[in-house]
């Protein structure tokens, strides 16, 4: 006998579980899809060196690598961009630019794990590819936004209460360099890291010290990174702080076009705000960056995050392939979902039970099954003639709202009963219009 | 620069064949849902010990396997059956029985790579376990026949011209057992297998010289393999058969309730026909056995197949678990959609393209297409104001089917001109109620 179990930072699916990620999955990619994004997907499996390729010292400790049949020196994606970039350099004469994909697939990284960090994720991307028009950062936004909005589990509860906190990469290049210091870049980030650890001073020391600043220079960027304000107020004050540095001013003229167009197009103005605070990937995104929080959890971070970049796959082709897109934080949505009670706890996907009553009448209970069925009404019929308590047991743990009975008395008048488990409401309907009826309870 | 490529036997999906793909799991989880049947999940990578618990030795030569990390002996599922097994004697308490689930998920094999096979490939498998009642098998056979029927990917395209075919293994078994060589099963059926190869007379020489029968039972195996004829035909002859084999009458009478069953729900009698020749799987399944044919196209085989076993995980728990269920085959079905001309050739997943005209009207253009959004029209804006000509060749790339444009005059007259560039009818219509008016003409 073999103890059935699952490797460490990996998990199982009950229903539960899965039923609210596939309902989450399946209204994102709506969203997605109403953009024009196709889907795409690529093989779990790549060559090593594909995954190597951009990769840092820790994505190459936790990347599970090994040798194939065949002797190749292969590993598991551990994450959907490196694959994004080997995908758009090997089909670029395929694929009509610009290029709009969303990806929605697994990833593996062998790291140690801790509370909610798993072995193996799903991730949710979306990206557009090979154009450098503001119209598409733009766009990226709107998705972000309607993400949000339109994920609600529960028919009238959704995400209103959020921010998109945007920044532009270009901003901060612009004071590093009117300021003569953007060779500093590198380390100025890793001491502004520790804002909120040291305070203030700390960091204005610091950054003279280890960086080589002027205490004036320390002090503008401090200044800098602790504005705050209206949208307007901001770009008033970055306009400011930046005049006479072309790269400044296209960052800020790049967060101004974006904040007036996604007003525009009718998104409330309190819901995407510029913070020059947020620094993700300061390394990596080369324009405007996104970050959103839930305003009734903001302590569990980002939930849908990305930005710009100018070239996304230099290591594979010649071909300049600028682009925008974010990432979804499935894992983290459904965490807070649970947390904010918008999740329901049910583990069927069909709202109706009907036992199986009368032994010799199957052929009855699935024709008038069927008929529900081509109406678009799904049932879930117990396959087995035990006692009506056993099964009403059984419909109650799973969690069904309406049962369905016909005993003999029922079949010879043509009726059936309808109870709500949850009111108790019960009443005796005809079964030729039982599909209408259940239609108006449900 | 790296060479951007994949490895041999692996595949990326370009948007075109990503669609369709994304479309029929979709429709294929509807059913699955509409019948009570809950989506599970499991991991990518098991400890060795797992897959090779109950494997043969193909799939013990075929596993991707390696040491993780830690140190533990890993491999890559190579069918979702297995982790069933796993899952469900791990999850045992938690799960409520009969247990119905579908679970839709990548495998991989490292096998010899041919036409059509593939080392990564998508699995669609849903069972019910924790019962032995044959209402289940009918269940399966319901849900075989409303994958076939429900995924037309056109409109108005089904497959209404397929034949589910079913057998039971209890037949074969009664008919062995009644001539005493139920030990020789294993020779018999190998030497059937080649009947289609070496013909009628060479099977019957084979079956008494290699399984050591005499030739008027090697006659009468023949003779029952051979049968055909309608279902109640079948039935009677079966009968005649078997009469007085407790086995052999428990799997005619299994046939018979479930095509009796199937009929009464509404299933045209052809579609579901009792075949003795089919042995998937003979030496696995115990109960019915079903395969799928399309009547268009016999020879790529059985699109959704399966079958009801006596113990799923006898290797993990002591539990006894009876089961049945079925595995469609995603890729085989979307070839032969393919074939049948069933697949639009689309890259989008919208219907409609608006180009991005006058520069400096951006606002209004996102305003527009907003309205239109929150009355559920998805629409792909252009994101650049390149010359009309080059965006309207892009549209036409991507195989949209209307186009809407609004360049100033239109602005002005608060209008938007649609085309539809398959036709080329065009029209101008008023803004305000462009969304009803572009819905009608969808």
């Amino acid at each position: 006998m073999i103890t059935p179990k699952t490797l460490k930072g990996f998990r199982d699916f009950l229903p539960e579980f899965m039923l609210p990620r596939e309902n989450l999955i399946e209204r994102a990619t709506k969203v997605f899809r109403s953009y024009g994004f196709c889907p795409i997907d690529t093989p779990a499996l790549e060559y090593l060196e594909i995954l190597q390729g951009k990769g840092s010292e820790e994505t190459d400790r936790q990347l599970y690598k090994f040798e194939d049949h065949g002797g190749r020196k292969v590993g598991l994606r551990f994450d959907l961009t490196v694959p994004l970039a080997r995908y758009v350099a090997q089909h670029f004469s395929e694929l009509t630019f610009p290029f709009k994909r969303y990806h929605i697939g697994k990833v593996w990284r062998g790291e140690n794990t801790q509370a909610g960090r798993y072995r193996e994720f799903m991730q949710c991307d979306f990206d557009t590819i090979g154009t450098k028009s503001i119209v598409s950062d733009i766009e990226i936004t709107l998705i972000i936004n309607d993400l949000l909005e339109r994920i609600d589990l529960k028919s009238d509860n959704s995400f209103t209460r959020f921010k998109i906190r945007v920044n532009n990469r270009k901003i901060l290049t612009g004071l590093l360099d009117k300021n003569n210091i953007s060779d500093k870049t590198t380390n100025l980030l890793r001491v502004l890291d520790k804002l909120n650890k040291i305070g203030k001073q700390a960091v204005s020391n610091e950054m003279v010290e280890v960086a080589g600043i002027t205490s004036r220079q320390a002090d503008q960027i401090l200044e800098f990174v602790l504005l705050s304000g209206s949208n307007d107020g901001m770009l008033l004050s970055l306009q400011k702080m930046l005049s006479g540095n072309l790269i400044g001013e296209e960052g800020v003229a790049g967060l101004a076009e974006l904040v007036g167009a996604v007003n525009a197009a009718g998104i409330p103005a309190e819901r995407v705000v510029i913070d020059v605070s947020i620094a993700r990937g300061l390394d990596y995104y080369t324009g405007t960056i996104y970050e959103t929080f839930l305003d009734d959890l903001p302590n569990i971070g980002s939930v849908c995050s990305g930005g710009r970049y100018d070239n996304l796959a230099s290591i594979y082709t010649k071909q300049e392939l600028p682009g925008v897109g974010g990432s979804l934080g499935l894992d983290r949505l459904i965490s807070a979902m649970e947390e904010l009670g918008m999740i329901e706890k049910i583990s069927t996907p069909v709202n109706i039970f009907m036992p199986y009553f009368v032994e010799g009448r199957l052929g009855d209970y699935l024709t008038f099954l069927r008929k529900l069925k081509l109406s678009g009404i799904g049932v879930e019929f117990y396959p087995e003639s035990k006692k009506i308590g056993q099964q009403l047991k059984y419909a109650d743990k799973r969690g069904f709202r309406l049962v369905i009975i016909i005993g003999e008395d029922e079949f010879q008048k043509g009726t059936c009963q309808i109870k709500d488990l949850r009111t108790g409401y019960s009443s005796e309907i005809s079964q030729v219009d039982a599909a209408d009826k259940i239609k108006e309870f449900l």
